[in-house]
């Protein structure tokens, strides 16, 4: 990879996002690491700045531009990507049909986990006070317990995709800490492995997991 | 397309469903024509059934098998036919990086339309009578007339993508013939393009929109 292109790249990215940190990896797998990157506050409503707002009109981050390509949301980027640079790098795609259906199925199954799971922690912050019902956040869990447990038998039948484009579980990988081992023992381990992998090493964020605000709520997952 | 290799392929599916029709229409699209197909019936709970679950633990339609390959996430499924078939019929995802980047993006983001507006035509249907809240549906309401305009700008200003692979927009045709045409004219427009398409003719799934329950919520938008 050129300096040159990688200069061409820049990525306005928000801590403890995991679309940003999605094609972070993603970044990283394809050894694109020289590229300009600005980290914005939430906190402070900088996704809606004029500056993310012309890159994006969504007012979300991550907001990921490449010369002239402009591509903001992060399964999209991190397809684009693989396939603009698929001899650098990791591999995220395989070539075999069989291989190539598996990776595309886990990795939109993937973002419905990371709605379930959404759904759950971010309970109170998307939900005002007035309309939350104990009821819907009971099912909510139990929604959510099914998805993990579907994941869990999916590790145990067919571990081999795991390495190849690890999209799916990277969205979650701050949760898989926190629940319990016992229970997932086959995500306990996967997360294990992911936590070692050099990119998810390089682009962790500092800020990740520095409060645990609204986790507790998987306690009794 | 050998015969033979569209008899290795099988469908099951459900009228009415927004990613079994996304499924069909790219076969058509493919020129996949002669594969078996077996409709299924939500109301009976067919979905739910011994069949499906063999090939789909969600227990959700489509159920779709091509060969010894099962693929049932409907734009995963897309995505493994069009690399599969890439040379045969028409190409959905353009070689353009430019291009290829937007068709990834508005693919993606359809998924959020689709979700915007679920949760709005479904409210009465997902949210139990107890947890209702006329606050809740009209923020959502809000939330996908927004979501709507935003689709109406990229309508005006970059329709080449359109003819290209418009997997998003299929995905809510039934939708846009109820909208004030007023409100969405390119939106309109489109949806006057696409019921044309030969490959959404053929596939246009008889009881569609034979009932009209649910959509009335969507007249005040």
């Amino acid at each position: 990879m050129s300096e040159k292109l990688c200069k061409s790249m820049s990525l306005l990215w928000g801590a403890g996002s995991p679309p940003c940190w999605r094609v972070m990896i993603t970044l990283e797998e394809k050894r694109l690491q020289g590229y300009k990157r600005k980290l914005l506050s939430f906190q402070k409503g900088e996704h809606k700045s004029q500056e993310v707002l012309e890159l994006n009109p969504r007012g979300q981050l991550p907001a990921f531009r490449h010369g002239d390509v402009v591509v903001n949301e992060s399964t999209a980027a991190c397809l684009y990507l693989e396939n603009r640079f698929q001899s650098q790098g990791n591999r995220l795609i395989p070539d075999s049909p069989a291989e190539q259906a598996l990776v595309f199925q886990r990795m939109m199954e993937g973002l419905t986990l990371t709605d379930r799971l959404n759904s759950v922690i971010y309970y109170d912050l998307l939900v005002p006070e007035e309309e939350r019902h104990d009821s819907t956040l009971k099912r909510s869990k139990e929604t959510l317990s099914t998805e993990l447990q579907l994941w869990e038998g999916y590790l145990q039948n067919a571990p081999t995709w795991l390495g190849r484009s690890p999209w799916q579980m990277w969205s979650f990988i701050q949760t898989l800490r926190l629940l319990s081992a016992g229970r997932f023992p086959k995500l306990a381990k996967y997360y294990s492995l992911l936590k070692e992998r050099p990119s998810i090493k390089a682009s962790w964020p500092p800020q990740w997991m520095s409060s645990r605000q609204g986790y507790g709520v998987l306690k009794d997952l």
